[in-house]
């Protein structure tokens, strides 16, 4: 029991300090490992897999409205970045640059990416002539590389993993149709299979993304209150067509501009994962992302037949996704490795268990208890891996809603945000300047204009001057 | 027909210019498209789809014989690079070196990862204690940088992507056993899943791993009788684990070496597709990896039904990767590029066809047709896929073994290597010199000591000393 004990008090309550829970979470949960190389952690077995399963529901969802998958090169002429004003002034200060090849120096600067935009547009001026080549609904997976000052494992690193799509359409309309079909993709995404309910709207002009007409995002409120932006798209309008000449013959035989979106989820959706279900044993990970949803213990496996029946078992669970333990730990070890791990149930199987034809399924997230008949053990587990979904995503959407507050002045705005983390609703009147301010008196930033809009005041909570938006605001990882 | 002519007449003949038509090949099949940075090629849709397949493919091999994916940084400090000896000798002279991050020079020069050997070595390093963390049998996916002088689509390029396993064992035995595992794995997926029969076999200490006890290989022979290195497999032994001190503690509480291996493919294999089975109208992909496996072209499409028809043929056939070209373009021009795609199979059907309740199938490498009953056509189908997946290996093999010369003297080597294109087997003695020797004078590279040995003399071919293996020896890629 000491070695038991052992693995779970190592974890800092999540009540005393968050940061080092998450930091105790990512490492326990064998997610990550630091590296040698400031800021760029690697992903073990247990953290990378949640990344193939977040792929393999993504690409699936992609590929079904017509996106095809590319790779473009990791490298960008200093040239090529340099082409569209607003989108160099953005990443420029953050890329790594590579200067020599072996042993000789480069005749012009190479960046890493930090994102592809650049690369695209040059490829889409070579390839799209006519009205016949669009729309090019492009995606890939990489990974990126941002030169960040601070960073933390999944949410701010160095060299992060994505998926970045570009696309090049006809019409403005159709560009901005893209743009908002792949927002509603990622938080239907994001709702039904991570659990995390999502706030849709669109970013400030101070917030949106270094080239873009639109800014769309996706936030989530974490555990401890503050925001988290989880996906993005963007609309470029003809922006970057005109700084890369890609344009095409229309119909009517006129030349056309393009219009273009981008947009990306990354690995951070896990540091999501873990911020949302976590609790003070460890990851709580949603039946549906899960890499082991099912963790099968044997009790008193040296007994005869204990391990043989745990075998069967999983074989009889094959619909899932089920492993066994049959390491030479104590059961309560398991436990807390499997409860570390957030797989979302645990069944217990001992030899009174087998003798009464039964087992013992444990919720990761509620740890309720249910024996269960092995001859209905399999469909129980599925209505127990549904519910325990539903009520996942139900949890968290009660936490965020009962973390939102409206403000109406600058007072309660500040008041809320120094002593109730969460969402603040409070209008805006569309200036920066109020935007700056409310950032300088309360250390919030805007999160988005919510789509669905409703008015809480006719005036700027900043300012006082009318109103244009209701605006969401918090506190951001 | 003019059009029709002009897409298949700007392909030059495999016979005329056999790298000219590899180029236009890769170009006109849209496989790829050349970037604006030297060596770094752009995955194009149809290039990037095979790519997804053979991940698709290995990565269920993989997992099916315990291997776990992870991912590791793209940057590796010089200082970890230089650790161990030849290893550092072998990749030094190839890679791009980060020297700055933003407007920061770093105090360290960063290399981008030509492989992940020193990575692996430090993490390992930190993660294994004891006998009861071993072994570990890890995986990426990514993409390399090896900064060369010559370049060409998928053969040999600055970026490509590819898969490195690494893993750790607690004996020599077991690490040996892995790397011929995965040699075995290799071969069998080449062979049964690219229709590409593979020799296996061991590297010569002159063409190992930089750092490498042993490198086994599987070579394949492409159209033009050159050889293709398509896998390797490598057994570090304790090398690196002595230059990194990765040790664990045994049963016995004694601290011991680990014992490693690494593993990898690349894009390459995608080369190695179009030049063992691409004809002069373009690609040739064996069923089982190719993204589309049959298109169902139309004729006569703007008769009533037709389209219909199509559509509803495309539903039945749902056990396949289908799609149907309903493009304005000339049927003519459709088979061009479909066979310029080289999907494998070619469904017609038109206002005669439906009256019969008929379609026509046409096979890529054979250009056979077969009239099938609509009634029957799924289980033709499948038939028509598995016979030409079968087919497409058995000439492959066939042109690889009527290609593959005996030689007994150096001026029957050199006359075979100058005259008649393929491998040729000869006797060596094991001296580094004789390889040398016969570099020199014919071109041909030692591609491998094949696992099955026979000897067709006693004397080595270049100095006519006791003969202790038999070698394949080729031009090469």
């Amino acid at each position: 029991m000491a070695n038991d004990k052992k693995l779970v008090e190592s974890i800092t309550s999540m009540d005393v300090d968050f940061a080092q829970w998450y930091t105790d979470v990512v490492k326990k949960a064998e997610l990550v490992e630091y590296s040698g190389v400031r800021g760029c952690t690697i992903f073990r077995p247990a953290g990378y897999a949640i990344w193939e399963n977040i792929q393999k529901e993504l690409d699936a969802r992609f590929k079904a409205t017509g996106v095809e998958n590319v790779y473009m090169p990791m490298f960008i002429p200093e040239s090529l970045l340099n082409k569209e004003k607003d989108h160099v002034e953005g990443f420029a200060p953050e890329v790594a640059w590579v200067t020599h090849g072996g042993s000789e120096e480069l005749p012009e600067r190479l960046c890493v990416r930090p994102t592809s935009e650049t690369l695209f547009c040059d490829f889409y001026s070579h390839i799209i002539e006519s009205y016949r080549d669009l729309p090019k609904v492009y995606n890939q997976w990489c990974s990126v590389i941002r030169w960040e000052k601070t960073t933390r494992p999944f949410l701010r690193t160095l060299e992060f993993l994505w998926q970045e799509g570009h696309t090049a359409h006809a019409t403005a309309e159709e560009a901005e149709e893209r743009t908002i079909q792949m927002l509603n993709l990622y938080a239907d995404f994001c709702e039904n299979v991570l659990a995390i309910p999502m706030i849709k709207g669109r970013k400030t002009d101070k917030e949106k993304f270094a080239g873009a007409e639109a800014t769309y995002t996706i936030e989530a409120l974490m555990h401890d209150g503050k925001a988290l932006q989880s996906g993005t798209s963007h609309n470029f309008g003809d922006g970057f067509a005109k700084a890369f000449g890609i344009q095409y013959t229309d119909k009517n035989n006129k030349l056309q501009y393009v219009h273009q979106t981008s947009w990306g989820m990354t690995t951070r959706l896990i540091g999501a994962l873990i911020m949302v279900h976590g609790d003070n044993s460890g990851l709580v990970l949603p039946p549906k992302i899960a890499p082991t949803q099912v963790m099968i213990i044997p009790i008193m496996q040296k007994k005869e037949g204990v391990l043989e029946k745990a075998a069967e078992l999983k074989e009889k669970l094959g619909a899932f996704r089920v492993k066994v333990d049959d390491s030479d730990k104590s059961p309560g070890w398991k436990f807390s490795e499997q409860e570390m791990r957030g797989i979302p149930l645990r069944v217990e199987i001992g030899p009174k268990d087998i003798e009464a034809n039964q087992a013992v399924i444990v919720r990761r997230d509620t740890r309720e208890k249910t024996v269960v008949s092995l001859d209905e053990i399999e469909t129980k587990i599925g209505e127990i891996l549904e519910k325990m979904q539903s009520d996942m995503l139900e949890r968290a959407r009660t936490h965020r809603d009962t973390h939102t507050y409206d403000a109406l002045t600058m007072d309660e705005f500040a008041d809320t945000i120094a002593n109730k983390p969460g969402f603040v609703r409070a209008m805006w009147c569309g200036d920066q300047a109020c935007e700056d301010e409310i950032k300088e008196k309360t250390g919030a930033t805007s999160r988005c204009m919510p789509f669905e809009q409703h008015s809480i005041s006719d005036t700027c909570v900043c300012c006082g001057k009318k109103a244009k938006s209701l605006v969401y605001w918090g506190k951001a990882y």
